[in-house]
């Protein structure tokens, strides 16, 4: 028997059934669906509504609901279309007539809004624990590579010397933004608690909303009823962060893939962490990073058909809205699935220091070349065109820069002097890269890289 | 134990090895790969590399292994990665180590990407068919309303008056597209059997590519073995197609749920395909045509995620092709579980002639006022400022067009006749649409949609 | 001349210039790229790599450009790529050699990434100012609609009475949560000035970031150069965040599209506001609300073609996060354009009270005669079910509630009393819903959306 | 004066006008425009509604806007809309009154649906032309890589030898079903032109549809009228087949990329098609491959676009659909302004044949192995883990694989016999995937690739 066919004459059709009925993806709210109904239960008994001991009866049985829920005991039946009806029919069972007192005064539009809105907060706060985890195993290898030099690329072209720790840590900022991303919405987030807003309307008895809100962990309540049960900015919000954290895992991937290829040999990833092929038994295949790159494409799915399916909509719930648990829910697990082993995978690989500083070549010190002459008075688009020079004879010479000759030097300007010498230093080019944020600047963020994961620990 | 392990000394982490593992939604290969196994068997002994024995041991193993699927009697065991290894094992438990010829010059690359292409191929066929029994139901309905007259929209403003049947058949249009389209995609992926493509370079046994194609239902083998095991083109065109047929949906859910608020009255939903409300007893819900409406934005997300995923990959198979299954297998299962109790839907609604025909007003039929011009010499675009003029003055005089008298008439234009007031039948203004695809059509296309529908039966 | 061209000896195919050149877009970044050199110019003036008088020659230069662009004057030359080339080049003919060193320490790579995040700022600001202005014309028609019944819908069908004010608050809040989005990202953007990260290393000049940062509005500089230099988050947040835009005013725009439909009727567009037909003189063409509903489209297509382009990117810069620009300036435009037409839209409107009264239908209040008997005594839902058989009952007998007898009513609830007429006031209904952001509960919004207003003027 | 304004008494307002307008865009369907209003004018003097004499006015009217377009001469005027209104304003200075007989019958809903589609199909056939260059390019460098072997990869791991031909050739069928798709769709397209269908429901006039579409180079007509001024289906399926186009060359872009870092040096691009930095003067970047696989995501977010705006509108034309256009061009421009200059690209680079060679690894040759233990009886699963111990084997010692001794191959397994030194040889590796598609069957490909040209051609 469904909770709301009062007014039916006909069963509802099997096949709409199946196509309505959500509890098979929304079980997964059950959590937020009980602290959700005991907020409620309590805000109705404080307006008078329910008597203190018909609040603790309620209680009482959704605690045990919970637990059958959290053993995995919980059986569902024929009737439960989804939490709501699910919890509420077993509550029936539990204690009885009093069970129907619950739905007082507020409406499924409104209770699923909140659980959905309270599911997300506590996934926000376990997605940002899984990332900061993660975090800390890219600050780890930063610092094992604070004294090793690789090539930096511009263009996927050898551009200019940096440390492996530079390299590690741009990753890392980027990643600290998504969290602090996801901080900041969940403030927003807490701010808009829906329950009691009824099905559209608001609820006819004199709920004190606020502390409704603050007994489930929210700092106010919603403003508009109406715009409140089909609110799922939060969603869009969740899905549009996880997707950026999947772009910023995605480049980060695409970096170790390719420096995981023999031809430049970078990175060796820990067997456990790579597999096989089933035709050619030599094969080391980066796999979770394919995954990872590969998921990220998932992600932005799930954001676009979200905003495709919010788009247009009439005021008000409309049922298209039940189209936002799944993609959430899997937008979430595929990054919960994901950041274990991709930190696993970055806390075992090991970096080959010879075959990162054997592809460094001399032209990319050209820069360096020019701020040479730059420091020798000529304007940096001058020393530029100057440098640019220097490097197209020393391929014609098929030498490096360092194997030109002074001579050489000198005929293409005469501020040239036998202290050019000194700029073919890769080590001195990242060390003189120490204004804030820079290549040599690389300590200094590896200690506020540490501050940042201490504040989330 | 993995079937790729050979040089590894260390297992696989679990995290690594769960998130890699496909088996939990690849077991829905199991037909397509069982079928290619098979030919692959045939194809191998008919090269010479296994015995006609070894062939039929391998294909009765096989086809045991598919019963027990069909029972679902199936049993994985820790080391299924996914379908091929778990059937492989199956296969060696069952016929012993004549199991290990199956795999010879045969890749997971090649195998997976058959696997995939002959599953999308029975998907399409599976799909088509619900969408001829849906374009039925949308066929019957046309006839049903052929001689009711309705208000057609631009702009969702009433523009000119259509029947029942023509507003139907728009819809049963824009979908036989959608079949032709996916009917069309088809042909063009039975030419490109990815089988014996190896892992990227070929196979070095003397198979017969085309007679294996053939032999698996194709037209043609795929023409290089490095562009097959990472096409996934016919993924993408798949859920290309079932997008369209969403965004199709959509369409004619969106008028169906304007026109089933009491407002417009213009369409009753049987209870069997409606829902009601928790709070609000008198509902009755269209959940069925909302959800079909929402779901054309996860179709859409799922198309634009697999884009993004293929995007930027290197040549060859990569890991993120893997992918590609969960959103084509929940596209097809989203349009699988739409259909039919959407065609219940349409077979079981009533549409209401008397609220359709209270919608009509005069002012829809101003463009036939204009032609009526047109017919005394005027040029259409002066009759069209006339007509206007006509409309503004009744609009002042708070009349209908057919109340002004011939003097307001004329006071426009002495063009006008006494017969303008046959200018306002709106049964003659749909006859007079007769020209082929007009509303005045409407016979003449049902008829072709009933041969069209014959075809496909 | 390129002015990167001194180690090339083959100048540039034209299409392939054609394809880099940016310059037919990016010349909107004048102002930023302006600011950013005088900045830079200040800079290296402080870290004494160029001389107080130098760097005045070059910010009185930089000037001097910026009114030529201010005034439609700047001309450009056959080599100017884009923006920053084009400012040099122009800055050379003004002040000479001197100009070469301005680029001291610098890249194209933090000058268009500290550019297009300065755009972004100013553009943040600029809309956050528009929809300001669109939101005030929301509250203002909320005001008049304060007192105003209209039905309210749930799955589009009638649910329950509530005020006009409710509805167009229900807009007013969710375009709230858009503008303090965009003020949020804004906070975390000004954290993150990325000039002085040169070309991916950092600057080898003794310049202070912070400083720096300040000196152009910034809070911070950026942490980390490689990551900066390839950072577009700001870029994404913006799209998302007027995607988000799009998506809400999309909705409103559904809403009024059919309220504006005659079987409506609640609304009435102005002239000014709507459009006729080409062939159809009596259209009022709802045409701006139309484009707001059909560029929602757009923004999420802008959005998922970006997140599409950074995905799977290696680190530092590539030339595909030029492909940033065009959906960053066309999304915002499509909203500049959009907003003070709808602007004009909203102030302009007329609802039609009647038409909204004469919606409404007794069973709407089937939840307060739950309620009623939920007064006295019955659970809720047990007394929703009984609310569902008045209404079936009232189907049968072809009235409305209100017309059914009291022995009508008891003889589905002994419960009934005479008392149950109270419950058919649709005022009452309205007022009862009194608790925070209720129906009954918008004089409060309202003069909260005021003071809201107001610190943004 | 707009065309339509006849019931109206207030101008709109200028804001409105200018979101409305379209004709900053729509421009570019005169050509489609001018041959639609022709094959009117013709139609509609044939059903007797103009005289001859008034049609080839008309006719010799709009030839000569023609011109005036072709010429850039055409001026427009404040009150031109878009291109409808701007031509039939133009006509009427250049015919006087006849112009306004010329929109008889029409509306501007289904002469807008006939302009875009007529332009769609133009395109299609200028894309697949200069497609079929760039095929000609990909053919010829796979002719010229014929004979030289180069790595596979898998997971972007070295996997199996494979000649550069195959490498080639492998982008060359992905593009050849892009082109296919392309030929596929516009046959569909071809059988659905809309004119005559009016503003929804047709045309009252005796108009030979059929006919008509004929002389407009269609092969039939569209079947429903409500359906055709609301079909965009082309605009989506030339959308989605060029995003594939965009994501078929971006993946070609990522090797050409990866390939051009001196790590692998594959390739160079010449200097003509490559550009350099304003920072780093050693630099070739491969910039119009970066933005290749940059504008792959400007093409799926068109796509993502234009599919969320056409979901879930309501029947008929909406203004909504003017959003087709911009995406359409603007995907359209971006492949006809990229194809050149990668066809140049990919003409003018030079494969490096010895660093190619240098990246071979004989462990790519295990699977070699374990096909010569095949050979051998041995069962394929079998000596894959054979092979797999041998590989590993030779890791621990250091060597590679045709470096062990025939006592270490026969300590894994004493099949191994002297012969074991005949697999390592890369060439023959490639000459046994002879089998059709394989690597070793490019010759037969190759000319495959012509034939299919020569037919384009």
């Amino acid at each position: 028997m469904t909770l709301w066919g009062g007014a039916f004459s006909s069963p509802t059709e099997d096949a709409v059934r199946r196509l309505n009925d959500s509890l098979r993806f929304d079980w997964r709210l059950y959590d937020a669906d009980i602290d959700g109904s005991i907020a409620w239960a309590r805000a109705v008994a404080d307006a008078g509504v329910i008597t203190a001991a018909e609040r603790d009866t309620l209680a009482d049985g959704l605690e045990r609901i919970r637990l059958e829920f959290q053993r995995g005991e919980f059986v569902s039946a024929p009737g439960d279309e989804d939490i709501h009806t699910a919890v509420e029919r077993r509550l029936t069972e539990i204690v009885g007539a009093v069970a129907g007192k619950l739905h007082t005064g507020r409406s499924r539009n409104d209770q699923v809004a909140t659980d959905v809105l309270l599911w997300v907060l506590a996934a926000q706060e376990k997605l940002t624990s899984a990332l900061t985890v993660f975090l800390a195993a890219l600050r780890r290898q930063a610092q094992n590579g604070d004294n090793l030099v690789m090539p930096g690329f511009t263009h996927f072209q050898p551009a200019q010397p940096i440390t492996v720790a530079q390299w590690w840590l741009s990753h890392f900022w980027a990643l600290v933004r998504d969290v602090e991303r996801l901080e900041t919405m969940a403030v927003a987030w807490r701010h808009k608690c829906p329950l009691g807003s009824g099905a559209l309307s608001g609820t006819p008895y004199d709920i004190d909303r606020q502390r409704l809100a603050e007994s489930l962990g929210f700092e106010a309540a919603s403003p508009n009823s109406l715009d409140s049960v089909a609110d799922r900015d939060h969603v869009a919000d969740f899905l549009y962060a996880l997707a950026m954290i999947g772009i910023h895992i995605s480049r980060l991937a695409e970096d170790l893939i390719i420096f995981a290829n023999p031809s430049f040999g970078f990175v060796r990833l820990d067997e456990r962490y790579s597999t096989g092929s089933s035709l050619m038994p030599q094969k080391r295949n980066p796999d979770p990073l394919e995954l990872a790159r590969g998921k990220a494409g998932r992600l932005i799915g799930h954001l676009s058909g979200l905003l495709a399916t919010l788009k247009g909509l009439p005021s008000g719930y409309n049922k298209d809205l039940q189209e936002d648990k799944e993609p959430l829910f899997d937008a979430y697990d595929t990054l919960a699935a994901l950041l274990p082993p991709l930190t696993g995978l970055v806390n075992t690989l090991t970096m080959n220091a010879d075959r990162m500083r054997a592809a460094l070549i001399e032209s990319m010190l050209a820069t360096d070349l020019a701020d040479y002459l730059v420091g020798k008075g000529i304007p940096f688009r001058q020393a530029h065109g100057l440098a640019g020079q220097v490097v197209r004879l020393a391929e014609q010479k098929r030498v490096e820069l360092s194997q030109l000759t002074l001579d050489d030097y000198r005929s293409i300007s005469d501020v040239f002097e036998s202290d050019v010498v000194k700029v073919f230093d890769y080590d001195a080019a990242v060390a003189r890269r120490r204004a804030s944020g820079g290549t040599g600047d690389t300590e200094r963020q590896i200690t506020l890289a540490e501050s940042w994961l201490k504040q989330r620990v």
